[in-house]
C-alpha cells in the first residue's frame, strides 16, 4: 500500500470502503511511452503525433473481430496507482476544491479512466491508438466502437 | 447464477475466468422507468422525452459539489445481469458475428456500460439526467464531466 499526501485545504477524504460489491478483470494491458503517472500529459489531444499500443490478452483478443470498421474507441482502463479517497479535491487548474464527479481526476472512487482515442492499426492482438494519455503497463479493462450519434456533443456545456 | 442460452451460431464463449483483479464500489444506483434490461431501449436518443434518475449514496454524494457546470456528463455503471463469456456475438442487428469490442452490447468480460447524458437537474443527492437506458436500479460506478475537446468526435466513422 503506497502512502499518499494528506489532503490539500479544502479537500475531502473518505476513510477506505472495502471495493467488493463486483470484481475486475484486466483483459490486457495499454504501452506507452510516459513511465508513470506523474509523466504523463494532462490532456491527451496535447500530444497528438504519440501512438500507444494496447495490447489484449487471450482468451479476449478473439473480441477485436471486426473493430476495424471503427475510426474510433471508448477504452477503459484501470487506474491501478490511484488513491481512492479523495471525494473533494483541489487540483492546480481550478480555482476551488471541486467534487470528484465534476473532475478528470485519476484519483476516484473506482479508479477508471475512459479515453476516446483513433484506432490508426490493428495487428492480431494490439491495436495503434491515438489520443490516450495513461501511464505505460497500464491494465485494460474494456474497449468499445465510438458511436457518434449518442457519443459526440459538441455543443457540451463546461467551465 | 442464472442461467444463460446456450451461444448461438458463430458465437465464441469463454469458460468463466476469476474477476478478482480489482475491486468495484457501488456508490448508487439509476433509476429508470425500464424494470428489466430486456424493456431498455435499443439506442437511448430514442426515448429523447424520458428522464432517469441517478442516486449518489454517502459519503460519496459530496463528490456532486459544482457538477452544475457542465451540461453533458459520462456515466458508468454495472450491468449486474450480465452474462461474461461471449467474446463473439452475432446480435440479431448485424449481419455475421462480431467480437465484443466491435459491439456495445452489455454482455462483456467487464459488463461496465457507459452513457454520455445530458444533465437536466440536480438536487441533492439526485441528479436527473437524459439518455440513459439501462434498467431500473443498475449499479453506479462513476460520474464524469463530460469535456467536449477530447470526448466529442462528431466526425466518427461507423459501418
Amino acid at each position: 500500500m503506497p502512502t499518499f499526501k494528506p489532503p490539500r485545504p479544502g479537500e475531502v477524504s473518505i476513510p477506505p470502503q472495502p471495493a467488493r460489491d463486483a470484481g475486475l478483470i484486466f483483459i490486457g494491458r495499454i504501452r506507452t511511452p510516459w513511465a508513470t503517472p506523474a509523466d504523463c500529459p494532462k490532456n491527451s489531444r496535447e500530444r497528438a503525433e504519440v501512438t500507444a499500443t494496447i495490447e489484449v490478452d487471450e482468451p479476449y483478443a478473439q473480441g477485436l473481430k471486426d473493430i476495424h470498421l471503427f475510426s474510433h474507441l471508448i477504452v477503459l482502463y484501470w487506474l491501478h496507482e490511484s488513491r481512492r479517497d479523495l471525494i473533494v479535491q483541489a487540483p492546480s487548474h481550478v480555482s476551488a476544491p471541486r467534487g470528484v464527479f465534476a473532475l478528470r481526476s485519476p484519483v476516484r472512487p473506482n479508479p477508471i479512466g475512459v479515453s476516446v482515442v483513433e484506432l490508426v492499426g490493428v495487428d492480431g492482438h494490439r491495436l495503434t491508438v491515438r489520443h490516450i494519455d495513461c501511464a505505460d503497463g497500464t491494465p485494460l479493462i474494456d474497449i468499445k466502437p465510438y458511436l457518434p450519434g449518442t457519443d459526440a456533443v459538441p455543443e457540451a456545456r463546461r467551465p
